[in-house]
């Protein structure tokens, strides 16, 4: 098995194809990466420019200055198997190549071209990414190199402040594997890695899977998948991803006729059965979803309180609009969780509080003058107090901050204390402000109603399977 | 029938229990209605304040210095009714009442207030809303008589730039109904009237939707339903939208037995069965839907392309990332729309743009490359053109405006003259510019990509009841 190592953590890179045309593709990719603050060399390698953006360039990666661990190629296809084998004999033991032209193109001369390819790197033992995939970023790296506009240094940073669990992405698809970044990072989540993987000529999403489990670092995974080609390090690495309790949440592309015809003509992905998947995940626990927002807040769920999975399946709702509480109970009924009555104790220590126009029963309806005065988190705390429910989901406005800033200190404890989830949903878009408190304090901020619940819902079944499977 | 004009349209506006605490809900709803520029006077009532937010207060509504057509009401419960009395007295033909503490209150008490609103407003032939509402917007007045934090003015105006359809919003609930705007305007939709109706003592949810179909200048409306009171006038306004052509987008909550406890104690709704609920919807076309996203995109695709619905469930998908098209085709399949293969002659004009590595099949993956070249309006024109679908989506990344602004004639040329509606799913975080681009050109952007694909199903499938349920 080649280092991945090599390709995910280089020291220095080299940048085959690089072009002074930000503009196309191949500028693109060297302008992204000089965006964001990597501590080795970038090499530029070019036929035409002797200078690219500013940094010298080399005519070919034999003529670089030092060794090398990581090459970026972006060079038409019919070239890659060439620069690929001159890349194996400078010494380079890594390679992301982003150009198409491969297996997914009919007619047979592109497979032909990835064949080579998979030979080539097998030949050199080098770790070998697409082709036809969007390159990769580690951002603990700063490392970004992929012509994705997604990862263009913007006004945030890669990483968000005091982030706690770690994220990676591995997709085949470049344009949705980038796209979870895209909406989760303004969620506050922190991504460790985003990797697209294309054809997957060499290496396969769960050898990176593996490769991150053995590293330590990463928390959930979020995979777009297009076919698993090797089920055997499928089920090795779903094995220790479950033994390790770190969620592989998937999404199976090509589930419908017009999905795997699309998926082939993508990633020359052979879709297969949805059944069979199906019991291929189910045997390990894998969440499955079917939509990206669903499968980002599954994630921010995890990171959250994926060391206080909820017991079972019986939730208490607290809330401060009454229409919010009905409409959240019946969401989460859909979605497989029970919302059940409080038991006595709790209802009298919740209903001191509350004027005659809110209840205890569940959904709490605090009403929103109770809230004022008493804040989220303490009705929250009594709720979760309740041996009726094993998670709690507070409906809250995340628009102002005001209520939230003066809620603060009771809201860390809460987050770092409490032995049951406790999910947020904001019924209005949240303020950056609440975004960044909440997140701060422990807590995921949920847009998406249903997806909140659907989350909590995944979090116990996994929690349930998890402990059935271990148990063998 | 109470004249619901004199509530939704007054020429002039008395808050009774208006103060000077903006903290508390009783200043709030002055504040928030000087922030908008409605065109009539605002006359404070208070029994404590001689002036209130810098304007003359007076003692009590027989005071007022000239005839005043709404009474905003926010003092406790047990004066409502004889405050109420001296409105209709004074000739005041409307009121909106703010105030909890009525039928939703255990015990009898509130009822008994509640009862007595409801023969008040009888006996005076007042338009009376409430109570335990959240009050009401008028967007086209400027008139907010509401404490909800959504309305209070902000840096966007109330109504976007170069909207064309409007869409109304019933609630029952207060923070649900303003919730919808909050997410509703940023994606530029016009809303019309926003009204919570609460305990619905008099006026109820369908007496509104007949006032509108009546005014006829909404288009679509979004209603939440804790309970149907009076089923005969449910049917008459819905057999009313239905011939006009004017959706009913409809989420009934207390579906599940905690949501029907939730809407009891809510506004003391009696939440009924679910099958009876959906057997009457299903009589009269009206759209059921169990998300407050999933609302606003459903309302947001009629909005755009009401007047060319699609005629069947076929979609062509048109997508510059191969695997965003898989995602969908699967997306589209699960919402019960067909992916069908494209007919030779167009995949033919398809070809002749597509590097070797796309694809005109269906997804139509039309790569990147060729996208920059050609831009997405031709691509979605020649998808539309084909006799194989009944409506387009495609998808889009509306990060940067770059490529839609060169994109903008073909773009505003095919919304004007496509006969089959076209959607738009960006897999990232559209930016504001594209938003209004895309909006001011015709289009609904879905960032939601199972909304997107359920938003072209349930237009369809509104098509063919409405035109069953029309012939009889």
């Amino acid at each position: 098995m080649p280092d991945i190592g090599k390709l995910l953590w280089p020291r220095s890179v080299a940048v085959v194809g690089a072009s002074s045309d930000t503009n196309g593709l191949r500028g693109r990719i060297l302008q992204i990466m000089r965006g964001h603050p990597f501590a080795g060399p970038i090499y530029p390698v070019s036929r035409s420019e002797t200078e690219v953006q500013g940094l010298k360039a080399y005519r070919s990666v034999d003529d670089l200055p030092a060794h090398t661990d990581l090459a970026v190629l972006i060079i038409p296809a019919k070239f890659v198997p060439q620069e690929l084998e001159r890349c194996g004999q400078a010494g380079i033991q890594a390679a992301t190549i982003l150009s198409s032209g491969f297996a997914e193109e009919p007619g047979g001369m592109g497979a032909a071209l990835q064949n080579e390819v998979h030979a080539i790197a097998r030949r050199h033992d080098m770790a070998v990414s697409g082709p036809n995939g969007e390159g990769f970023a580690n951002t603990a790296a700063a490392l970004c190199p992929t012509f994705s506009p997604v990862m263009e240094a913007g006004k945030i940073p890669l990483l968000p402040a005091g982030g706690r669990g770690q994220v990676a992405v591995i997709s085949q698809s470049g344009g949705m594997g980038f796209a979870f970044f895209d909406s989760g990072r303004p969620k506050n989540l922190s991504f460790r890695y985003i990797v697209t993987t294309g054809n997957e000529a060499c290496l396969e999403t769960f050898d990176f899977v593996d490769y991150m489990l053995d590293e330590g670092k990463t928390d959930v995974f979020l995979l777009l998948v297009e076919d698993v080609k090797t089920p055997e390090t499928f089920e090795r690495v779903a094995a220790k991803a479950l033994r390790a309790g770190k969620p592989l949440i998937v999404s199976k592309l090509g589930q419908s006729q017009a999905g795997s015809r699309a998926v082939a003509s993508h990633t020359a992905a052979r879709a297969g059965s949805p059944a069979t998947y199906r019991a291929m995940f189910e045997r390990y626990g894998v969440i499955e979803s079917s939509d990206p927002q669903e499968m980002v807040d599954i994630a921010a769920g995890f990171l959250a309180f994926g060391s206080r999975l909820p017991a079972g399946k019986r939730v208490g709702i607290c809330t401060s609009s009454g229409g919010g509480g009905a409409w959240l109970a019946d969401a989460c009924v859909a979605a497989g969780l029970e919302v059940p009555e409080l038991d006595v104790a709790t209802r009298a220590q919740i209903d001191v509080h509350l004027p005659p126009y809110g209840t205890s029963q569940n959904p709490v309806d605090v009403t929103a003058q109770a809230v004022h005065q008493l804040g989220y988190a303490e009705f929250a705390r009594l709720v979760a107090g309740s041996s009726a429910v094993d998670g709690v989901i507070v409906v809250i406005t995340g628009r102002y901050p005001r209520l939230l800033v003066d809620d603060r200190e009771p809201l860390q404890k809460l987050a770092r204390e409490t032995a049951k989830p406790i999910f947020l949903w904001s019924y209005t878009q949240p303020a950056e402000a609440c975004i960044s408190l909440l997140s701060e304090a422990g807590y995921a901020l949920f847009t998406d109603m249903s997806n909140c619940a659907r989350t909590m819902r995944a979090m116990a079944d996994y929690r349930s399977v998890r402990e059935r499977l271990m148990r063998g």
